[in-house]
């Protein structure tokens, strides 16, 4: 059987797709791939994101240049996700600046943000 | 605004919700959480999913004993995903028996399963 329909795609055809800081052992961002997308990312060995909003392909760091290099992939027993070990260039993966998207932590009864800001969005996606 | 309110629910009233062990790193689940889910998750410190088969809330552990005891909860930038830091217990986070759901690994073009089954599922589920 083809690597590809062992993944549980889901209704609309996508798979959750956690990406881990290899080095730092960080969860970074929780994205949705489709068919396309993961054989892609298996093939060039950069992470390919199917972009629920702009309903394309989305090659991460294609305009930030935060692309992600994928060091492994693993898949879960059920529950419709894969898992990327990934080198996080510019060590920035949030499109807000931050090193992860998970940058708000709760405390009490607020969600606090605990993460710097590491670079401004507007430098990011503006002034390449 | 009441912290439940800043989570991004989905079509569905739901968040995906990863669950990464304290101690090793390791991303041992996806899973996904109602509001309810979440509310009880951080009102009782353990993890509180909702099970989209049995389409009830799954106290995490209530049947094989392995809770998770939540340390730490993370809310993502967009993406509809909150992080838990937990601590395993049994050190068995999935129902297979494996420490963590993503035990198999993409090797070539094939799904290799890396991780041991550190207890037979029939034990975790019927003999307790």
């Amino acid at each position: 059987m083809n690597w590809l329909d062992e993944v549980p795609w889901n209704e609309h055809g996508m798979v959750a797709a956690i990406a881990q800081d290899a080095a730092s052992g960080k969860v970074l961002t929780l994205a949705w791939m489709n068919r396309e997308a993961l054989a892609e990312t298996a093939k060039t060995g950069q992470a390919v994101y199917w972009s629920r909003s702009r309903n394309k392909l989305w090659r991460k760091g294609e305009e930030s240049g935060h692309v992600q290099k994928v060091r492994e992939l693993r898949l879960d027993c059920d529950a419709d996700a894969v898992l990327l070990q990934v080198e996080q260039a510019g060590g920035i993966a949030c499109h807000t600046g931050h090193q992860r998207c998970f940058f708000r932590k709760l405390e009490g009864e607020k969600w606090v943000e605990t993460d710097p800001v590491l670079k401004d969005p507007a430098a990011i996606y503006h002034k390449r």
